[in-house]
Order: structure tokens, then sequence, then C-alpha cells
């Protein structure tokens, strides 16, 4: 396994000393870059993730484009429910749509295991690729129970996750075996990603603030918190990030991840009050802001900074991913400032 | 004026002794009900707002099946906007949708000062009419001015607020000179609307919840206060509400209402420890919850009260509005709930 010694980004996620503020975006690779326009062709987002050599191709865009300090492979979080028969489209623009819904036990056998050689050998093939050519650390992910199961259950994107909540308080067995199907999900696809070589994974739980504290404690945490166990043994950094977490930040941090994503709503610094001082944190800058003049977008960068207050546990990132119409231009400059950024505090000498 | 000297839900405004606590439900009149969805007819919502006895029966219907606590004018936050000519429609199933979004100054024309009497005289003689026949409450309410921008700039529902928060950020001058308009445009429609009778208002900022907590403090807060400060004079409670509002709810209550709306993420015990012990709560049950068995409904009503802890200032409330499929006897039985909860704690012989 590749060990990247001089890595910012995985000595951040450790909390160890480094050079500079390492920098990843989310969705880096995708549609606001033109070399991914030009390369991506028609058809779905997973008829190109099917592909190694484009799916390597557009994971690696953004790392030469921008130099960030790691790469996140090129796929999607229904790929493993899709591989193993669900019957998940991504439709363009809106996002996964399942054509019959989960809805009742019988549900359940359309959810048989993951055989990662087997159902998603593109997947590895593309880390394969991957880690031959990259220099900076490959990153994997997998959406976490609840995010997947909201998109099983709804069948379409959704602000309300209506039959999500239904199913999760009205039929607490049906939540349990289909939660526990999707730990299992998600943990075989992490380990198979791991396993061919990305160094570290982020885990999804995007919709996760949908839930009220104690609702996200009972019916959510304890599926969570069996995907990081179950990763331990494997001594990689774990990233675990949802939106609009702020109330639920303190229990999301208990499933155990290595780092916690913050969105933009909860100050780095408030997020290390409520985490303890040693948290490693990932954020968080609105990807909104990236739409303001070059002088507001360079503030709201200090202002992030400036929230760590140099303390080696950070990723920069954005509060969530980057918007199909970002120019490019703006991150560039984003990402030439964090790195410029005096990490360490000035010595008193 | 009418006084509604036995109201429960006015004296829960003012954190007085009343018999039970109070229940009216967002968006409790409209599609859930089939009464409803009988007098409705086809066209858009605006042109069902534009007919005060039509209006005046669907803000009746949910008072009469439920015996809520107070009415809610059948309106929507739109109407002060389109009534000076701005060019808003609300699509059925999509929500505001403006022709030509506000984009740069010259857009400034098209907001005029709201005359209500000449522009919306149908609001008025709808409050009028309910005022005669109620014998509860009724709550007037206006869109924030945030809230209501983000409609005019973005031209449909967002989710991200992109186009709002570049023009907020990178454009002040034109941003204090949309957001001074748009308070003058709700504090005219609040106080016509109370002139007329209404016995209390709530401002809607139901989208506030998207800004980190600078942006709100920095960009929205002071407009809101503004809204409040307008109104003192004439004296009735005022009520200010947002979804996701966690991370601002604290400076939400600096702009000065009298009651502060939570929805169903910040338990209300938790918003107390936040605002103060003595501060006025609304809500917060999730609407979701409505669609899972009666039992589950039953236990989250009684953590939403046991939250509450007898405290005299709390106004039940779903966390947001009514869904659409909602079934109208799990309401009943809500408000029955509710209603018998012993608001006292037991007295100490």
């Amino acid at each position: 396994m590749t060990s990247y010694p001089d890595s910012a980004f995985l000595a951040a996620c450790r909390g160890e000393p480094h050079a500079h503020t390492p920098v990843w975006f989310m969705r880096q690779a995708g549609r606001s870059l033109p070399e991914y326009r030009k390369v991506r062709g028609p058809g779905s987002i997973l008829e190109a993730i099917a592909n190694p050599e484009l799916s390597a191709e557009i994971t690696l865009q953004p790392v030469r484009r921008y130099g960030t300090d790691a790469a996140i492979l090129y796929s999607d979080i229904v790929v493993p429910a899709q591989a193993i028969g669900f019957g998940v489209e991504v439709q363009p623009g809106l996002g996964p749509v399942v054509a019959q819904p989960f809805a009742s036990e019988s549900d359940l056998q359309r959810l048989r295991p993951l055989d990662p050689e087997a159902d998603t050998p593109h997947v590895l093939e593309t880390v394969r690729l991957l880690v031959e050519e990259l220099t900076v650390p490959l990153i994997g992910f997998a959406g976490a129970p609840f995010t997947v199961a909201s998109y099983l259950i709804e069948g379409a994107p959704s602000r309300t996750y209506t039959r999500t909540k239904a199913l999760m308080l009205g039929q607490p067995a049906l939540w349990d075996a289909l939660m526990s199907r999707l730990v299992d999900l998600a943990v075989v696809s992490l380990r198979s990603q791991i396993n061919a070589g990305a160094a570290a994974i982020q885990l999804f739980d995007s919709w996760a603030g949908a839930l009220s504290p104690k609702d996200y404690q009972t019916h959510v945490l304890p599926y969570s918190k069996r995907v990081f166990a179950a990763l331990e043994d494997l001594d990689v950094p774990t990233i675990h990030f949802g939106v609009g977490t702020g109330e639920i930040l303190s229990l999301m941090a208990q499933a155990g991840s290595t780092v916690m994503g913050v969105d933009w709503r909860v100050p780095l610094g408030e997020a290390r009050r409520r985490l303890g001082p040693e948290s490693i944190l990932q954020g968080n800058l609105d990807p909104a802001v990236c739409f303001a003049p070059p002088a507001v977008v360079e503030q709201a960068v200090t202002e992030v900074l400036e929230q760590n207050d140099h303390h080696p546990g950070h990723i920069f990132n954005l509060g969530h991913g980057v918007m199909p119409d970002t120019d490019p231009a703006v991150l560039e400059r984003v990402i030439d400032q964090v790195h410029r950024f005096p990490l360490n505090p000035p010595a008193v000498s």
C-alpha cells in the first residue's frame, strides 16, 4: 500500500504537524470543469462510472488543475445499491431515482450482499488505475445507511423525507433490517475501495440533518457506528459528513470517524467547542460564496482559516459539493490562498 | 379591536397563566383538508386569495374541524410583492415563480410602496370577515425580507440560494436597497392586517437557516429587526419563524419578536437554554411524524410537551407546515392530546 509520507491531508487527518493546510473540494470532479464536460460524453453518470479509464481521468482532472491535496473517487453513493440490482438510476439535474421504492419486507430481497470484485469490478479497477497515477491520497466513499435508505424509500430526491421517517418510526423491525443491510453494503464497498488502494474514506450522511437529535440518536447513529467500527482494523482516516447537522454534530461524532465534516452553518471554532479541542475538522466555506466577487471570497476563506486558529487538524473544504456553475478560477484562487496561509502560529522568541 | 380575554393562545404569547396549551398548525388551512379541496376550485392560490369569502371560509375550516386556538389567515408570503406588480406566480406543487427575477438596480422600480387598501383590499376584507366570525384570535403574516428576497432573486424555489447569497455578498448597496423595500413591504402589510383585526402576526423567515451565523447577523438580522420595531406600537404578539435555524436561533431572537418558532431539530428545552428561561416558544413536532402510527405520534407529542416542562410560554405547533398528504384525523388526535395535557405542574401540598 502506498503511504504518501509527505501528505498534508493524511497528516491533518491525524492531527500531526505538516507544512500547509490541505484542501480538497467535495464534487471537485464534475460539471464545473470544462475538461470534464469535454470527456464526459452523453449517458448517465452511472455509465461513466462503469468506465474505469474515464472515471480515473475525471478523478485526476481537478488534482491536475487545482493541485488538491487529495483526490476523491469519481463515483456515486447509489453505485453499490445499483450494482446489486436494486434498480436505481441517476437522472441528470435531479439525482437518484428508484422505479420501485423500498416499501415492505419483500423489498429486502432486493438488497443482497455486495460482492465487490463481481459487482463493482469497474470501481476497483478505477481505484487501482488511480493509485498508480496519483501522488496524493485517494479518498474513497460511500453513502451512510440513513442517506442511502432515504433514496431507496423516497424513490426521488425529497425535502421532507416523509416516507423514510414514517418507516423509521412506524416499522422498527423493517427499518433495522434495511439499515443493517445498508451498513453491510457501505462496509463491504468501503473495505474494497481501501483494499484496492484508497488511503482514506468519507461516509456521506448528507441528509441526516433532517432528523431531530433524538431520532438520529435512536434510529441512525447505531448503524453509522457499525460502519466505522467495521473499518477500524484497516487503519485509514475516516471522514463523516452531512449538511445542516449542527444540532446532531456531537452525536454524529460519536459514530467514531477520524474527521468530522462541518458545513458553513457551524463555524469551526464553535464545532471544536462542541466536539472537543482536539477534534479533527473538515470544511467549511459556503459553496455559494464562490459566486461572490474575489475580495468577498478571499475574506470568507480567511475567516474559515482564522476560525481554525492554526489547529493542525483541519482539512479545508467547502461545506457541501462544488456547484456545477462554479467558475474553476475561483477555486484556483481559494486553494492558492489556503496553501499560502501560515498554518503554524508565529514562534514566540 | 376584539380582545379575546379567554384566549389561551394570547396568554401563552405573553407567558401568562392559562388553562391549556394552545395549538395551531402552520398551513392548517389547505390541501390536507377534504373540505378545502371541495371549495378550492381550479386556478392559482393567488386567485383564491383574491376572493375574500372563499379565503375566509378556507381560514375557518381548520378552526371548525380541529378547534385550534388560533386561525391563520389563508394567504401567501408573495401576495404583497405580487400586488405591487412585481410579477410573481405560485405554481401548484412548485411554489413561487418569478418571470423576471430581481437582478439589478433597475428592478428596484418594480418594488414600489404597498398601499394596502388599494393593492390588497381583498386581504383586508378577508381579515374583516374573519374577525366578525372568529371566537379565537386571527394570526396575520408576512414573509421576512430575506425569504421574500430569495424568491424574487432566485425566480423559483432553490435549495442553495446561490444568486441570493451572491447578490447579498457582492452588491451590498443593492442588497440594502432591496431589503429596505422588503422591510417596508412587510411592515405595511402586517400593520394593515393588524389594523383590520389580526390579533397577532407571524414573520416567516423560512429559509434564513441556509445562512451562516455571520451572514445572517450582518446581512439579514438588521432588516428583520426593523420589521419588529415598526410594529411595536401596535402591541400585538409577534412570532418569528424559520426552518433549520438552530445555529442562528439566538441571533433571530435578537430581532425582537414576542415568540420564537422552533423546528423539530432543536428540542424546546435546548431552545430555552439558548434563548433564556423566560423565552416564549412555538413548536415543534416534526410534520413527518404525522405519517407514523398513532402510538408513535402520541409519544412524540408527549416528548414535545415534556420538553416544555410546564412553561406557560408555549404554543404547540408543528416544526413546519402541515404536509398536503397529512390525514386530518392525526391532527385531531394531536390537538386533543395537547389540550388534555396538564399545563401546570401538580401543586406541592
